[in-house]
């Protein structure tokens, strides 16, 4: 038996969950917030109750050894002795990395090196993976990158059509993200349907604030709707997804931005926001769509419309489905979502049940039985992803 | 009886067909070619033959003048007064215009308005519509959009995801393009199945050196893979198609270079250029990709891959498709291109023959007898829809 930290260490953040392997069960949950700044909130969950202490953190170091105090003094472990891994969330991996990897000085190295490819994660997850190593010195740390699960991803798909120097000079392709999350749903979902992964082709719906959709085909991601960053894809929350490239160039002129401010907006002010004009939260647009805001049905149209031509797409992508997923925050409970992306795909044997489909957070099968291809909401938890990789790769060594 | 002049004008071009209507024959076609250079190039035929001029001609008023009295001096039409209409080729019209329009002053001057959104065709078209105003000021002439097809789209579609001051402001938004290839196609297509095209979903795939994929239902564009430019959607001869925005400031980073000059990388120097590092013509890399060649392989495979994953999503959008039309160049000739996209498609009905698709340049069915979605290649032919349109619009009044 041991217990794992998984950590995903932000900028000004730090997300924790304490996990008993092999039971997978989850300890504690909490996480730091507003870490340099005034004010910062500490929320750590102890026999049932949460715990909030609102305090000045100055940085990560300072929000670990916190961390570690909170783990003894309240009892949940006893002492600090009893963390045997810690598993670090990382974003981007690059072409480095296509599984987890036991953090050594190289490893490090390597993470430093692709800050250029996710300059607002990487650096702060090295924070992280500094602060834990200062004061777990003796304990293995797992670096578990959201990039790796799709690095089985073919050329056909990963290369964009751009002059070929610079996918080699620069690294510019497709690296896809959310993968710990798609590689959990759908190795649940074989579970789930009883049938080996290496024989299924499914579709993974990861929509959260971030979305993403991932063409997975004998337990291998083969397409994926983020590319080079997070930005491309879907409608998101505040993220535009794809759009005309030349539009960048054209909001600069029109604007007087820069192409980094205008990054910002694509980023930022867009999606279900931009069309919105008020709200990055799809339950906020569904009250206001309900109630006659036309822009925010818009927006909600538009977020539906472009999912779910990512499932005809990426059934033609795998020549069939098996089964399609949903998961994340919107995936697990956007039961009218779930509906107005699922109807009218029967012409490729989806046959989805509304009588089904009024569950939250928990996993169902929301088809018919008679449906060729399945349907299911199976709410993710890229934390024990983290806790089994660090147990098969930090400690077996 | 009428006969038709149906122009094209480049910024150094002047492409025109003389089409005799309604029996839509074609008394001659022809071109002129580096129009304000140094041996500027004049090609049309007659009797059968082509007869190539090479002489200096300073400007697009030059080229008119000598297109009529080629049309005379070679026998075509014995005086201009044989001349009936002129129909021009307007790549951008906007939100302005959902059809065809007779030129009057103010529709040239909201065609110049518009230059902003086509800075490259706009303005060349207008030279051509003023060029022939001079000399044959009492013909009706009729401008033929290549966005007017794609008026259709529903806000789902054509809104992106950014703000929606952008769309309100700046006129930001899908507006797609080959509309009138599309149109001719997709109604060439209800004509060949024996069905009123109000009762069909039809996906039409323009592909030429510019490529296009449009979701045609009942007869009207409800999506279509172009953008707010001709340079979204699937991979092309020299133009990336849809890339993370993201990669356009990061490769000013890298380069140096300046937003505009890496739109003009986007538009000039990627697409199956880009990837095979050596042409932009399919015909090229086929040829090399057989011999081996690695990328030329990879360029072919990106190019395949991108159309047959639309397939998917306009199936998806239009809750299945009862028929896939193939046309322009690449379209009505690239046997095995076509077939890459169509196979593994029978999860949507989609039962294509390879013996059937050793076809080019005409008209064929290329499915199964049985299969239910059909697949036609249908030779394009816009001459045909700017002559039809001049009589419509121009000549009834």
């Amino acid at each position: 038996m041991s217990n794992i930290l998984a950590i995903n260490a932000g900028s000004s953040s730090l997300k924790f969950q304490l996990i008993e392997m092999p039971s997978e069960k989850v300890l504690t949950i909490g996480q730091v917030e507003r870490i340099g700044l005034k004010e910062s909130i500490f929320t750590i969950s102890a026999n049932g109750e949460k715990n909030t202490e609102v305090t000045d953190i100055i940085d990560h170091a300072v929000a670990v050894k916190m961390l570690l105090e909170k783990l003894t003094g309240l009892g949940i472990i006893s002492s600090l002795e009893e963390i045997h891994g810690v598993g670090h969330r990382i974003v981007h991996g690059g072409e480095l990395f296509n599984d987890s990897a036991l953090i050594t000085d190289e490893v490090e190295k390597q993470i430093e090196d692709l800050c250029a490819l996710a300059p607002l994660h990487n650096p702060a997850h090295l924070v992280g993976i500094r602060a834990f190593k200062k004061v777990l010195p003796n304990v293995p740390s797992v670096a578990v990158f959201d990039t790796a699960f799709h690095q089985t991803m073919p050329k056909e798909s990963f290369l964009y059509s751009l002059p070929y120097e610079y996918y080699k000079e620069y690294g510019i392709r497709k690296y896809g993200f959310h993968g710990t999350s798609h590689k959990y749903v759908t190795q649940r979902a074989a579970d789930l349907l009883g049938k080996p992964i290496e024989e299924l082709s499914l579709i993974s719906c990861h929509l959260g604030n971030g979305a993403s959709i991932t063409a997975v085909k004998g337990g291998k991601s083969i397409d994926t709707s983020m590319g080079f960053t997070p930005l491309a894809g879907v409608t998101m929350g505040t993220r535009s997804g794809n759009v005309d490239p030349a539009i960048i160039p054209y909001i600069m002129e029109k604007t007087g931005k820069t192409a980094e401010e205008v990054l910002e907006v694509l980023n930022k002010e867009s999606g279900m926001l931009g069309i919105s004009g008020f709200s990055s939260d799809l339950r906020d647009i569904e009250t206001a769509a309900s109630e006659g805001n036309e822009r925010a049905k818009i927006a909600e149209d538009v977020f539906v419309n472009r999912i779910h031509k990512y499932l005809g797409s990426y059934a033609a992508r795998m020549k069939g489905v098996d089964a399609i997923v949903f998961t994340a925050g919107i995936g697990e409970n956007g039961i009218e979502i779930r509906q107005g992306i699922l109807e009218g795909l029967e012409f490729m044997g989806v046959y989805f049940d509304p009588s089904k489909n009024n569950v939250r957070g928990k996993e169902a099968f929301i088809s018919f039985d008679h449906s060729p291809v399945k349907v299911i909401v199976i709410p993710t938890n890229e934390e024990v992803v983290i806790a089994r990789d660090v147990v098969r790769i930090g400690m077996n060594k």
